[in-house]
């Protein structure tokens, strides 16, 4: 069994972003050299989310707005009284998952049709990380 | 390290339907040979979800009380605006998830006395298809 | 390929509960003396989680009160006509998620700096059980 792992940087500009990372999982998969087995790809931070959806603009943000409806930013959570303000981050991470699993086949992500890996971010404005490790022959 | 992968279709009468694969899935596994790893079943489709919970008629009906509650059929969805319909659906994925991973234990599914393994359909009518990707000895 | 496989036993005092397993899981992966690879640690039960999140006291209070929101102990489930009355617990661990895998490196969880993980009990006071199941090398 061979294993590989690579760390992917994000500083987005705005507090909230979808970010289509599925070429540089492609990539890291490629520098593996594995090709069957299986990939994990998952925030190394608690405010942000790896998901897998379609990249259609009128869906991130339809997914914006029903995360804003389910937990508003500026809410009262208990969480901000410890000085922080990202409360509601940390219930949208939850909705929308820490990681996905994807299969590798063939040394390509074994993929249907439409899906697309997708780095969340609820909290930005700074430098955080997504793990891709890869493990298999 | 073995590896096996297999794809289960799925072609539903209705829009949203719940169907319990446990046995399909038991079955790829006894053909994989594998005796010890894991088991990746995902939904290839991004408006449907593979999960595990219960097998009882009353939780069925009161997940797709609480999926069309918190993201209504035929409400305003940006999405709706390419032409699809299905809006609602790429949100009710995400809350009940793309992906199971399952311990294979003595080449069986490890699970706890009550663990069934659904795939849930929120866009249905059509033929769409679940992958299971075996890794192990 | 190794594998390792544990079981670790819960028995809340409360019905909702949030336990840091994220030593005991620590442990197991040291027993396993796996140094690269991947662990999957999931709840056996249907009415309990497995996640990753921060171990902050008023962020488990928004857990417990956004849960709670959504789906309410004591509310009309069809679930509950069965005699049960956790139909509120299937949907809540739905939302927290049934299952984390994390990835190891050098004989460690490959975690980001606050990264914790929790088990989710939404219907306790009973014994109950989570899988840590390793493979690797």
């Amino acid at each position: 069994m061979k294993s590989y792992r690579e760390e992917l940087w994000f500083h987005t500009q705005t507090r909230r972003e979808y970010v289509n990372i599925t070429s540089q999982v492609q990539r890291v998969l490629e520098d593996s050299g594995i090709q069957e087995g299986l990939v994990l790809v998952n925030a190394m931070h608690i405010t942000a989310s790896v998901y897998i959806n379609d990249d259609e603009a009128g869906l991130l943000r339809d997914y914006e707005r029903f995360l804003e409806r389910l937990a508003p930013h500026g809410d009262d959570y208990q969480h901000n009284r410890t000085g922080e303000d990202n409360g509601d981050a940390h219930i949208k991470r939850q909705i929308m998952g820490r990681e996905v699993v994807v299969a590798i086949t063939n040394g390509g992500l074994d993929f249907g049709p439409w899906e697309q890996i997708f780095y969340a971010e609820f909290d930005g404005g700074r430098r955080k990380r997504v793990l891709v490790k890869v493990i298999g022959e």
